[in-house]
């Protein structure tokens, strides 16, 4: 468990799950079975896309848990959400092309993007998510070929796209003609999500998912659902054609975690231990945060955002966070325009109760402290 | 095995090792064994590069089989060659740019150096690898920013650079500095070669390295050898970063198949088929060839490339032979220029001796029939 002494910095800035939550034992069984099953045709070249069995597996997953329209034949394997990203971004874009993103946004999506030469445009977001009224004003200036959100407990901010906005960004979609890409790792990782953005429309968006945040990010797969006029599109990609698909003898071993019902496990296990986790480091902040702090409860995903008075500067807290014990991620790397200074991000998969308690109540504790020094400094 | 009923094709055109040859159950026991060793942290996001035990243990390996001067710290893992080379494309070139390509050279990575916006110019080679007096002449009048070659065991031709010419290239590149992207997949599968490229410049040249070829296509993993000057440049990848490496489960596993001595053994095992297969093969060409088709005898690798007279167009051929019951690669698809028109590729590593006897037999007859036909056919 990640246990910290009294006196260690809490770092609620780290964005991923406890190493012990991971199912490493488990899936070294299954990595047994998984390659011992079959015909052995994992050692070799698979398609590009992904071997049949595997994504016909991964299918009634997703049928299961989140979308009962989803089929093999939408799916292509990756290497992670990333790495979906940027096999699109090369099969779809060219460099220069206008691309609107989030503001704040998945700060290493944004490096994927410019990696790619992209012209990037960020979108002001709410509570609700994207802001769906500015981006409609937006449309009129600029035409992007694709817009890529996280809709469901975005990272950094931990919002869900409201299912009324999401129609109303799926229309624009159609009427602007761009791609909408939906980011929808964090999907399964609560109770009361809406449907993901296919189920608006097949044609118009790409979801990208990945088994990081549901079983492990070692395992590094994913995959991309994609509409069936972009799917030979994506998998006419040279370096899949030359390695012949991403990983053999990880879709094999995947496909076992899959059928044996493991995967379906682990993910019960980990949501309920999310929820709990989410919940003390909710209490803790809403018991310890100063008035003008400004703080949403969380309803799953990894993350939380502060924001704090309009002139504080977060980066600056940052650097003297851990000498009260505790770290977070300040908003600016989450900008690509520099914004987010006054706002900053935590995590709650990564420690234990006490832990999270003991970082929420420093947090909360520097933040009053904070504030109120500067209350008093000002005549 | 893949053996063929005596009616079937044989299809000398597939580039890969039998299924049967790779190791699977050892993988599975492997696997399990990999993934249960270890601190656990194969389930979590890893270092960019790849975990430093497994480069250790890489590193080891590459120092007992081929290049005593190898450290952890010259390799960044890659999910095998063709991605490797597109990583390092991604970080050391940009569309529009220079790169010299040999003519004949491998069409997936001709693909990816295309799909990166490069603009390819080949070179020429004989029967010594790549024509280095007619590079120098080209490199008056054209400056690559890198040099993509297969030094040894080359795709498609099978022929291995001669060592005064691997020197000459290294002066090459510091003289009109460009860098040299050794491709050395094939390095391992004979048993008299030159020592890898690099040991003749670690600051000009990258070397891509695979399992691949001496494991299995599917484990998906593979490294590059870096200059220590571009090794953090190459690691600084959007992707990698956002990922957390390539496979952290994917290298614990490799790990213990490196520190486990199996890689070692199959290795043994795969070259000395491999040896014998190519001997099958070449016996039956040398015996069927008709005396106006070159044949070299190739030295190790998968490959034998047969030149045929000028005129002769090895695509027609290749429509008709598969009713002579045999098939190859015809060389244009490994030229960028519409060359190799009279030239076919054929691979020794994925049939057994009697289908390799039998193939060798048809090419040989078809080839003895179809230039009888022609000579009786002009006057």
């Amino acid at each position: 468990m990640a246990r910290t002494a009294i006196g260690e910095i809490v770092d609620l800035g780290i964005g991923q799950a406890e190493d012990a939550l991971l199912p490493r034992t488990e899936l070294a069984e299954a990595a047994r079975r998984g390659l011992l099953a079959g015909d052995g045709s994992c050692m070799q070249y698979g398609p590009e896309e992904g071997p049949e069995g595997f994504r016909e597996s991964l299918a009634a997953f997703l049928r299961r848990h989140q979308d009962p329209g989803v089929t093999a034949a939408d799916l292509v394997v990756t290497a992670g959400a990333s790495h979906g990203l940027d096999l699109l971004l090369s099969r779809l874009t060219r460099p220069g092309d206008t691309v609107f993103v989030e503001d704040p946004s998945y700060f290493f999506a944004l490096d994927v993007l410019e990696g790619r030469g992209l012209r990037l445009i960020g979108v002001s977001m709410d509570e609700d998510g994207l802001d769906v009224a500015a981006l409609e004003r937006m449309l009129e200036v600029e035409r992007p070929v694709l817009l890529y959100t996280v809709p469901v407990f975005h990272n950094p901010t931990g919002v869900t796209l409201r299912p009324d906005r999401r129609q109303r960004l799926v229309e624009l979609a159609r009427r602007y003609d761009f791609l909408i890409v939906a980011d929808e790792v964090y999907q399964l990782l609560g109770s009361t999500t809406p449907p993901p953005m296919r189920t608006l429309d097949r044609d118009r968006v790409l979801s990208l998912g990945s088994f990081s945040k549901i079983l492990g990010p070692g395992i590094r797969l994913g995959w991309v659902e994609a509409p069936w006029q972009l799917w030979t599109v994506l998998r006419d990609c040279p370096v899949l054609r030359s390695g012949g698909g991403v990983s053999p003898v990880g879709t094999a071993v995947m496909r076992e975690v899959l059928d044996s019902g493991m995967q379906d496990e682990v993910l019960l296990r980990l949501t309920a231990l999310y929820d709990h986790r989410r919940a003390v480091l909710t209490e803790a902040l809403e018991t310890s945060l100063p008035d003008d702090v400004h703080f949403r409860r969380p309803d799953g995903g990894y993350y939380a955002w502060l924001e704090l008075p309009p002139d504080v500067d977060a980066e600056a807290l940052a650097t003297i966070a851990p000498a009260s014990g505790v770290a977070f991620r300040p908003g600016r790397v989450f900008s690509i325009a520099g914004r987010q200074r006054n706002r900053l991000r935590v995590c709650f998969t990564y420690y234990d109760d006490d832990a999270l308690r003991r970082g929420g109540d420093r947090l909360g504790a520097l933040l009053t402290e904070h504030l109120r020094g500067r209350r008093e400094a000002q005549p």
